[in-house]
Formats: C-alpha cells, sequence, structure tokens
C-alpha cells in the first residue's frame, strides 16, 4: 500500500478521507464505580491488557488515559515477528502485514576509507534470520497499531471503549477489603468536565501510564538506572533523497558527525531518522539545549554527506536522552513479603522500564507485559485459577525487562561510540556493530524470551521429545494441513487471545490413534479420567475445549488418516446444537516438503505432548503418556471446577 | 476462524454482538436528479462496478435496490481462484481468504458396488492445480462479499452508499441528447415514501437487476434458451452427520435418490447441499411442486445412506429449476447499429444470463461483468477513450457468457443424468464426472477467460516472447523481489483497481537499464518522445503513471543492481512534494527458487513488454524496443491529453 504521499494523515490509509477515519469523540460518559480492573494510559501495555480483557463477557474493565481522545502520529514504531505472532492471535497481524514496511534487509555504512567526509555502503544482510516466524519484521505507527487493539475491543462481548481526559491523581489500596482492595482518584480533564473528582473502586490496578507513571509511585516504586549523556532526536519525514538505501533500514556511522538509524516507514515515502545530537554533560537535561527539528535535519544532512536529502515535511519530531532504568519489581508486593500477601496493583510497559527507542523493542516488551498479565488476572477473576498465579506476572517480566536494559545499553554505547579512525585507534570498528547486529537478531525479533522454571513452566526432563519447542520460549508455529478440510495452515495460529491453554499432542510413528495407541490412550484419558485436567477444569456446561484445547498432529500424510476413526474427544461435540468441531487433527505439509516433525525436532517415534500457554509461551513437554505429570502440571495453579 | 456454532447470524463475525454488525439503516435521502450512471440492482455485477467507479471523484454514480438494505443470507457462495486476484485489486482479498472456506480438496462419492444403496467415496483430488493462482478457491456468502465491495465504496472518494427501496418502472432513452440521454422512473418502497415516483436522468444506465431485469425489458432484449426440467433445492444448514467428508467439497451420486453437491460453509460448522429433486414434466413450475425443505433433508438423508444427517437448524434454503438462458446482446444497440450508433444502457449479470448455481461460476461471471464495464465507463466519462470503447463490453461478455451457458449445460446435464449400473448399461461412469471436473479446472477457477483481438487485444504476434502470460488472459502473477526495499511481494499484486493500465517491461538477460540498453531505450522513450503514450495520454498536472503505470522487471539478483543508476522514469517523482516513488522496480525471488523469468516464459534474451488492463487482462505482448507499435495500441481507442 502506498500513501503519505502528499503529506502524513493519521487513521487508517484505506479510507479516503481524513476526516472520516475517526468515529465522534467519547461521549465522556462518568466512569463506573466499580471495576474488576482498572488500566491506567492507552499505550501499547494498556491497550494489549484491555483487548485481552475485553475477550471475557463477565470482567468488567476500565481503562482510562490522560489524552483527549487515541494517539495519531509519532512515537514507537518497530513490530518485531514475536509481536507479529501476538497480533495473528489477536485477529489483526493481516491488517498489519498489509499496511506497515517490511524489513526485509537491514544495510550498514561507515566512513569512506578514501574520503573520511563521506559514507559507503559496508554491509548489506537478512534482517532476520530465515525460518525464525511465520511472520517478517515490520514497521508501523505506534498509532495505528493502537488503533487495531481499539477495534478489538469495540468488536468484542464487552465492547470495551476507553475513558479519555482522565487524569490519575492517586491509589489507595485496602488489602484487608475484600472485595475492592483499590480506590482510585480520577480528575478529568475535558473541558465541560474540567476537575471534576471521580472515584473508582477496583479488584486489581494496573499501572501502564508511562515513564512519569502515577501508579508507580503510589506503590512506591522507582525507576533505578543510568543517567542519560547523549541526546538523540527522533523524526518522521518526507524527504526527497539521493541516499540510494531511504526504503532500507540503515544503521549509518559518519567520521566526525555521529551516527544514524534509517527506519522505512509505512505508505511507501516516510521515513523514520534517529540522529545522535549533542553529548550532554552530567545532569544536563536534553530541554537546556534548545534543540529544534532544522538542527536535526542538519546533522542528517552532515552524516550522509555526500548525498543530498531535502525534507519537504515533518509528520513528527522529539528530542530524548538515552536513559536505562527499571523497577525492582513490578506490583505491590515487597519482595519479602510474596509468600504473605497478594498483589493488587500492578505496573507495565514504560512505567517500569526505559531506553532508547533505537533498537524498536519498547512497544514490544510493553506488549508482552500486557499479555503476560491479562490471561492471568482473567484466570484469576473467572476462579479458574489461585490468585497467587498473579506473583509470576512481575516475577517473570521484571527478569525479561532487566534483559531489554542490558541489551539496550549495549547497543546505544555501541552507536554512539567513536568509530575507529587513524585518529582514533581505539574506536570502534563499523564490522562490530554489523555482528553485533547480526548476533542480536534473536533477540530483537522477540523470540529469544524463555521463561525459567516455575509453577508455569516446567522443567527441562523431557525437552529431548521437542528439540525445536524450547520449554520456557514461545511455541515455534510451523506449516500444516488439517485433516478434516485439508487446508494449508499454520499450527501455532490455533492460538487466539481467548485465555485458553492449548496441548499439542504429536502422535509417534505408528500412531494413527488406533485403538491401545498412546494417543488413544491420552484421548481417553482426558476425556474419561476423573483426573483428566481438561475435565476436571473446565465448569460444567462450557464446551470441553473452552479452558484446555488439545490438538493432535500425526505423521502420516493427510489422505491416508480418516476422520471418521478418530476418537471422539478430537472429534467435540460443541455449542447448543451439539455440532462437532473438525479443527482438532494435524498432518504434516508432506507436498510442500514441509514436516513439522523435522522442523520442530520431535521424536518421531514417541512422538510427545507440547503444552501451551494463553500467551504462547511453551509451559511444557511431556511423553504422551505423563497423564499423570499432565494432571499435577495443571494442578499446580488451576483450580478444580467439578 | 470458527463461527456460526450457535446458529447463522449475519454480518463481520469479528463483532461478537450480532447487532452490531450493521450501521443503522440509510437515511432514505431522496435520488439525486443527474447523474453519470445509474447502477440498477446491489447484487454482484452492480457493486463491482459501483465499487470501481467509485474510486473517481469526478464521476457521481447513483446504485439502487429494490431490497430495503444489504443483504444478509443465502445466494451464491462460490468464488474462483480468478475472482480472488480481484479482490486483491480492490484491496479486501486478505479479509476474505481469513473468512472464508478453503476448498482445498474435492472427493467424488459413488454408489457401492457390492451394495448400491450405500455410497463409497470413489476419488478425491485436489480441487485445484498447482500454480494456477496465488490465491485458493473459496466460498463465502454472498452476502459478505457484498459487505465488503460496500465498505470500498464507503472508504472511496465519493463514500457511494446505495439508496434501497427503489423499485426501477422505465427507462426512456433519447440518442440524441447530448448530455444525459437515459431517463428512469423509480418508485420508493420504504414506508414513510411507499409509492413516491422519482425521476433520474443519466448519461448511462447498467441494468445489473437480475433475471427479470426491467432495464433488460426496457431495451428490447430477452433470455433465450433452455427451459427447465429439473429442480433442485439447496440450503444451508448447521448439522451432525457420520458422513466424513463433510468438510470437503463433495460431489455424491447415488444409485437411485438422485445427487448432491456438498460444499463446505466458512466459520468450521456451516454447509451448503445442492440436492436433486424430481424431474419436472415440460411446461411444469417449481412452484407447483409444494416442495419444502424437510423434502431436501429427507432426500439428501437418502441419498447419503448408509451415513447419518441430522439438521440442527436451516440458515437459508431454495428451490430452482435448471435453465440456461441468454441475451444475444448486453447493450442497447443492435448488432447491425454499432457502426452508427453509441450504447447508452448496458446489462450484466443474471440479467443477461442465468444457469445453475451447481458449478459456482454465476457470482464470479457477474462481477467480472461489471468489472469490465467499471474501468471503460470510467475512461469515457473522463475523456481519456474514446466512447467507442463501450462497444467491447456486449462484445467481449457475451461471448464469456456463452461459454459459461455451455459449460453449466454440459456440468448439470452430467450431474442429473442416470448413472451406469446393471439395470442400466448406458447410463454416465461415475469415474466420467470426476475426470471432466478436472478437465474443467482452469475453467472453474476463472482463469480459461480469454478475449480475442479487437482494438483492446493485440494479435498473437510477439506472444513467444511471454509464453506463460497469453494476450486476451488475465495476467498471471508471480513472485518476486521489489528492488528498493527487498519485499517479497507479487508481481500481480501491483495492479488495483484503479482504472490504470500497466505495462511490465521485463530486461532481457544484460539489460540493467545501463545507457545503451534496450529498457533504458524504453524509458527514454515513454519519458520524452513526443510519440510517448505515457505522456500523451496523461492530463498535464497529473503524476506520470496515473493513466498508463509502467514497472520494470530485471533478471539480475535485487542486491546486485544499483537503484541509484536506474533511470528517472522508473523512480518518478509525485504528488505535491514531487516526493520519489520507489515502487517501480522488481527483482526474481532466486533465494526461494521463484524466477518469474522461467516460471512465465519471458524470453531471457530479449525480455518483452506486457501490456495489461486495468481489470488485469493482458492487452498485449511486444518486444522491449516496439515504440510504435506500443503508441500505436493506445493510440487506438485512448484519446491524447495534451
Amino acid at each position: 500500500m502506498q500513501f503519505h504521499l502528499n503529506g502524513f494523515e493519521p487513521g487508517d490509509p484505506e479510507i479516503f478521507h481524513p476526516e472520516d477515519r475517526y468515529a465522534a469523540p467519547a461521549k465522556g460518559l462518568p466512569l463506573p464505580q466499580e471495576v474488576d480492573v482498572l488500566i491506567v494510559g492507552c499505550g501499547p501495555a494498556g491497550l494489549t491488557l484491555a483487548a485481552q480483557l475485553s475477550a471475557f463477557p463477565d470482567i468488567r474493565t476500565c481503562i482510562v488515559d490522560q489524552r483527549s481522545g487515541p494517539l495519531l502520529r509519532g512515537q514507537a514504531d518497530g513490530i518485531a515477528c514475536r509481536t507479529m505472532e501476538m497480533f495473528n492471535a489477536f485477529g489483526f497481524a493481516e491488517r498489519v502485514l498489509k499496511e506497515s514496511y517490511w524489513v526485509n534487509e537491514t544495510s550498514f555504512w561507515k566512513p569512506d576509507d578514501a574520503k573520511r567526509e563521506n559514507i559507503v555502503r559496508s554491509g548489506r544482510i537478512d534482517d532476520t534470520e530465515d525460518g525464525l516466524s511465520e511472520f517478517p519484521h515490520v514497521i508501523l505507527n505506534q498509532a495505528r497499531v493502537q488503533d487495531f487493539f481499539l477495534d478489538v475491543m469495540r468488536k468484542s462481548p464487552t465492547r470495551l471503549e476507553p475513558h479519555y481526559s482522565r487524569r490519575l491523581i492517586d491509589l489507595e489500596t485496602d488489602p484487608a477489603a475484600s472485595d475492592y482492595p483499590v480506590t482510585a482518584r480520577l480528575e478529568r480533564l475535558d473541558p465541560s468536565h474540567e476537575g471534576e473528582i471521580e472515584i473508582i473502586r477496583a479488584r486489581y490496578v494496573v499501572g501502564c501510564d508511562g515513564a512519569r507513571s502515577t501508579v508507580r509511585k503510589s506503590i512506591g516504586r522507582a525507576l533505578h538506572g543510568d543517567s542519560a549523556n547523549h541526546a538523540w532526536g527522533v523524526m518522521d519525514v518526507l524527504a526527497v533523497t539521493s541516499f540510494p538505501d531511504i526504503r532500507l533500514k540503515a544503521l549509518i556511522q559518519s567520521a566526525g558527525e555521529g551516527s544514524i538509524v534509517l527506519i522505512p516507514r509505512e505508505g511507501g515515502y516516510m521515513v523514520r531518522i534517529y540522529v545522535e545530537m549533542d553529548k550532554l554533560n552530567e545532569n544536563e537535561r536534553v530541554a537546556s539545549r534548545n534543540i529544534t527539528v532544522d538542527k536535526l535535519i542538519a546533522a542528517v544532512q552532515r552524516i550522509l554527506h555526500p548525498h543530498t536529502f531535502e525534507v519537504k515535511e515533518v509528520a513528527w519530531w522529539s528530542v530524548y536522552e538515552i536513559g536505562q532504568r527499571l523497577t525492582d519489581r513490578f506490583d505491590d508486593v515487597a519482595e519479602d513479603a510474596v509468600g504473605q500477601r497478594l498483589p493488587h496493583v500492578f505496573i507495565a510497559g514504560d512505567a517500569c522500564h526505559t531506553h532508547s527507542p533505537k533498537a524498536g523493542q519498547g512497544m514490544n516488551v510493553s506488549m508482552q507485559d500486557g499479555f503476560n498479565l491479562g490471561w492471568k488476572l482473567a484466570a484469576v477473576l473467572q476462579g479458574r485459577s489461585r490468585p497467587e498465579l498473579l506473583h509470576s506476572y512481575s516475577a517473570e517480566r521484571q527478569t525479561i525487562a532487566k534483559e531489554l536494559i542490558d541489551f539496550d545499553r549495549e547497543w546505544s554505547t555501541m552507536l554512539s561510540a567513536p568509530l575507529k579512525s587513524p585518529n582514533d585507534p581505539d574506536g570502534v570498528e563499523p564490522a562490530e556493530v554489523q555482528k553485533y547486529f547480526v548476533r542480536s537478531g534473536r533477540y530483537t525479533a522477540g523470540t529469544a524470551t524463555r521463561y525459567t522454571p516455575s509453577v508455569l513452566t516446567g522443567q527441562s526432563t523431557h525437552q529431548h521429545l521437542a528439540q525445536g519447542l524450547t520449554i520456557g520460549a514461545r511455541f515455534h508455529s510451523a506449516p500444516v494441513i488439517r485433516l478434516a478440510d485439508a487446508k494449508p495452515t499454520q499450527l501455532g495460529h490455533a492460538a487466539r487471545a481467548d485465555g485458553r491453554w492449548r496441548i499439542y499432542a504429536f502422535a509417534g510413528a505408528d500412531d494413527r490413534a488406533q485403538p491401545s495407541s498412546r494417543l488413544r490412550a491420552l484421548c481417553d484419558f482426558l476425556a474419561d479420567s476423573p483426573a483428566s485436567p481438561v475435565t476436571r477444569h473446565t465448569p460444567a456446561g462450557q464446551d470441553i475445549d473452552s479452558v484446555i484445547d488439545v490438538r493432535a498432529v500425526f505423521q502420516q500424510a493427510h489422505r491416508t488418516l480418516a476422520v471418521e476413526t478418530m476418537p471422539a474427544f478430537l472429534l467435540p461435540r460443541k455449542g447448543r446444537y451439539g455440532l462437532c468441531d473438525y479443527e482438532k487433527m494435524y498432518c504434516p505439509d508432506l507436498k510442500n516438503g514441509h514436516d513439522i516433525f523435522d522442523m520442530r525436532g520431535i521424536d518421531r517415534e514417541q512422538g510427545c505432548m507440547v503444552v501451551v500457554r494463553p500467551d504462547q509461551y511453551i509451559a511444557h513437554v511431556l511423553p504422551l503418556d505423563a497423564h499423570a505429570e499432565l494432571a499435577a502440571f495443571f494442578g499446580g495453579f488451576m483450580l478444580p471446577q467439578r
């Protein structure tokens, strides 16, 4: 898709008239008095969480923001492969694929050894290693990503809409209160209600309110970390240039004028540029430097020399200081109180970790914060899991944020360091920068996240049964053919953002689910045994797959298997009519040479079970006959329902 | 996507609450008094035409329908590969891919030789041959397809919305009138305005008003063809069955109970079944038979024996007679008057061709009628083409409709014929049915359409330069890599439904557009020569690619070519800022083994030009240096603009 040719316009580019792109402003309804979850902040973390919670008709969620309406421009734009996998579960990956810029390759530029005031291309590489994800790394305005989440919320059972123009004043928590332990005071900012105070009581409050988070302050936590000493500028521009890689992601290091990270943007014309500005003195702030967009443009022109760069329109720009800061815990429970009390207030996204934007990680990690917390809150609020489950949010995500902070510090330092030159033999070799970028590929794609063993993440005892599906890491999808309708699809796309767990049962070599086979025995156990986690944790009257969704993957070509001989458990009868769900069984896509058993290192002889969390992370790998271990795993955090 | 589990609900299944799926009913605004194009009928032909015309801000279109609002259920559902290619040009293919059932394989069932009252599977084949299109054959409710077109219209520059509750009374044409030769009288059917008469004057009127078309009658044309002698029933049902191929398209022929065409539907649960009912006596009509849905269900149960089939909900059903009928011309100009007068009234879709629905062709051919006429009307109304161009609509589409009628007659006869059996040695062999189905694969995929030489379709003199891109047939896309941003894409997806012509210039083996190369010479000619069709037919002040969009395809791997050395004509400056369009150049996707030059039989030594119409059909194949022939081709129907 091409757009923004005649200037940047926010909103859905498929709608011709910009004024048709956003619905009339919200009616400014008063806040509800009591909710299950109050989310403060409509950024990536808050909206991911809100979209997740909006899927459950019985959970009352309220999301507020200081802004008067949806975000329209600027801010983050990098969308990692892993995030696309999550978007697919939320049902809008295809919209992002269509509208975004795809980062296919990255080029590297360095000073020309022959004439050091010029830059020359020093390398060009694939941005993402082959096979890392079924989705590309893409770039799209954060505002559009938020639009898609808002759309999910609007279409959901709860028709959730944000309450805009609300500023959180403070929070008060009464741990003794059994119903709504947290009370929030908010001030209205919309002109017709300006200054009015609203009180809302909540079971849980989640602060997604950015680096200056009021929620974080209210629970007595602070961001700790490096002070900033480099100023960077960022701008989204429409420009005419002779720089040939203007439509490739490019890392450009000049001899004496600093560095650029250049990121082409959606629509075919716009480009985002991060440009190194001055070094700051200790305790000096960017604001004092009086940096203007003209200074940014002039710096870009110097760095790109000898290429021309003429800016026609600035859609958005900003200046920021690099600083890596982190909160020690992401909830309101002190480290030494974890055994005694339960969390009721959480923080997510920039409220607990801030860093430079140049690695394109911030929005992605923040959304994963929201995705991690969302299904857990839903499981506890719906009485499906013990509330102790909520301790795992801070435990899991703080570690991830720490990795991010460390990565960003290293990457930022490298991009700002002086280059090796005749005058500076101790500087960084440009080739080192490229090597580091490649080495960090899986990390920046968002696929390196790996949760360590816990109540939610099994030990690696049986990891050898599925060597390519790492316990604790995200479920790495692969192509398959659906048995009943021969549809080529991705096994990972069985996952929807619906709070459900999934068990993929990979059958052994001769296992067609015939009587006495291990897959048949597993199905019999799951369907009929009093110890079955599926029946035990599914409330009476709900579809059998509504808490734990079991899918089988066979090794045979799909035309050689007979649907009618399969266990009834894999052809579940659902809904008010008892219709049959035919989408639980898969085979390898042998015709196209994609054998999921080979691709993901599944033990062909034994097969295995892969247990996947609602947020797409692999919780466990178990042998097909590990019935008791499977039951024990779910019993570790889920509550019996019958 | 799974939906309809608890009963059929019309509208976008991503919206949870059915009542949120359709906007409030239209405000019932009066019709405009004068328009460029009046379209009668909001079916597939009418909406395709309306969506196409809505893209042009300066064309005033009005579309009316007798219904009180959008179609909600039933009717056609088959979407051929070729139609998906068109949907992609309209910008909603990805929505159809997501929501539809994919017809991957077709199974065939016949009487069991051992026990003829039972059916057994006799074959199972790929539904579409490999490589025929980048899109699958899919099934989706016609109502949803229409929703997507309505969405295109609503988002367009003209924000076109249908006027519902309007019945056309009659048309009057005054060929002498230079402005609005056609006057239409319509009657309002909406309760608050019932019976009110409205008069609208139009430059052109298009009757997309179905088999009983008032427009057709008003121009004195009639459907000619076979009378019906077979009654078939059709129903969309939610059912529980032991028939194993319920999620595969299946052709089922029983020994003595007739035939079924079974088509799984979107959402994973619903199925459409066409079932043969009684033979009718001569001149007998279906209505007189008093066929009920219970009779349809009972017939299905008998044919599927020994499988059970229990219907839980009937979403829609109907009974129809097979009859193949065709109009001799699709406009208001008599055969012998083509040289003397210009057409002003056209008919499209069921208004000019009716047939059985079982081959899934009707909606597809009707939409192609609308697509064929749309760009021609726009070109004439915008003064870009001579009005004589409009004669080509009837000439091209009547031939296609004739082929459809012939195909349907043969296919319907085959499905209704008695099977070969011990008692009926002259009957049809079930294997013959399967063979015919396979043989007709390209036809039913919609890719067999081939326009014959005319002012719009060149002679095959240079066809050998691109053996896989047949002149007169649809442009068969193939994977490529876009040069400037290394994006893997489909060359055919450069085509949008925007009324533009496209020239794909395939470069010769050593041609990197270097000085003195043939591609460079072509670019120089197109950019600078007074004879250039590109400059000649593009109005002053418009972007250089706004009438004819030229793209180049090189043979080299994309990393070996330098964007900065390419002709300026392939890096056109556009829009109010003169920004550079970087999306005009492509290379083969060698890494994935897709070489478009091999896949489409392009002459590697010489290269060639492939000229593609706005409706995606190949108009011509020419040598790269056939500058004069290219200019002459466009001069044959386009008007000079400067």
